[in-house]
């Protein structure tokens, strides 16, 4: 990244971006413990929540030293990603520990990707600020119980699952439509990447986590 | 503290009240989030919340560590606690913030005080959850920039305040008044503390504070 980073930059854009979804992820899943059924569970939403946030911090951080305003790189995907969220708002506790489950992957698998198109010290906050397995365990394990108590529960969240994913994605074409340009240019420099393999291949990882949790793609 | 310490117990009682007040304000800061004027600012509640929740993560490890699972200690409290929450649900950020400040603030009082009254290890932990000023600086300067903006927010955010510490002070009265005796013996037990010199002199370093943020008691 030899590009002077500023507002609409490739670096920023994409850090904006990635900063966006942590706060709203963070927002979005400490109102959803509100769901949990007993207050252990309530709490482990919550701590997900939390560390969503403190990615968020580091990422808000890192645009701040590159002199860039964090709401500024976040501003153009706030309408695509609240739009993701208010079309995914969970009804029970095994929608929403389905949707921060899901959500969380699909995240980490896509920065994962555009891992390759960084230089230092982004590509190292970036694989940072991956989840850690301990909260897709918990979710996992959630979801697993709900279907072993109501094995009806499995085809209910298996085409909940599948309108995250179908949301997200729909959401996602809107944020490449609406891009400056910069971000999908640094995405398709990854390795590996363009944007409808990239579609394609976390689709596929999707469907592996569905079933690992029991559930159908 | 030579008693064992069982659901029940005074330790117990106190770290499970601690525990759950730390859990309902990181809901309730980070659902006021989305009434934040802007992204940074909406953040900067979230990141509040956040604190929360690490505290209450290392109340529940040492309910865990002493044998007495964290939902039992907290259980007692729920009810009065979420009545607090539940009768003051702020209209808009001036009103989030102010509520923020007062209860953060109100809690750490109530921290401090009791201090006197436990042994280590229970002793640091509780002064370890103490809120940083850095938070209270925030939502001082927020309150200060709602009143400079429009001075008769003042008058309205000094009512709200009085209502938040009078809603406060009604459920502390409830807690104590359902208490199984063990929490209040030991807050009496403090050097300097019987449960009304707490109240007073909760609400004296109340009058302070709204001062210091621009506000009438």
């Amino acid at each position: 990244m030899s590009a002077p980073t500023t507002p609409g930059s490739a670096v920023a854009d994409l850090l904006g971006l990635v900063a966006l979804g942590e706060l709203l992820a963070f927002e979005r899943m400490a109102a959803d413990a509100r769901l949990a059924p007993d207050l252990r569970r309530r709490a482990a939403l919550g701590e997900m929540a939390a560390a969503e946030i403190a990615s968020y911090r580091r990422l808000a951080d890192r645009l701040t030293a590159l002199g860039v305003r964090p709401e500024d790189a976040m501003a153009p995907y706030v309408e695509a990603l609240q739009a993701y969220h208010d079309s995914t708002q969970p009804r029970d506790w095994a929608e929403a520990v389905t949707k921060a489950y899901v959500g969380d992957a699909i995240t980490d698998d896509f920065l994962r990707a555009i891992t390759t198109a960084l230089d230092e010290p982004d590509r190292c906050l970036v694989l940072d600020v991956l989840h850690e397995s301990r909260y897709a365990e918990f979710a996992a394990a959630e979801i697993r119980s709900a279907v072993d108590a109501d094995p009806r529960v499995a085809h209910r969240l298996s085409m909940w699952a599948r309108r995250l994913v179908g949301e997200a994605l729909s959401q996602a074409n809107r944020v490449a439509a609406a891009d400056r340009g910069a971000l999908t240019a640094l995405i398709a420099q990854g390795e590996r990447v363009d944007v409808q393999a990239l579609f394609r291949q976390l689709t596929a990882a999707h469907t592996q986590r569905m079933l690992a949790a029991g559930l159908n793609n």
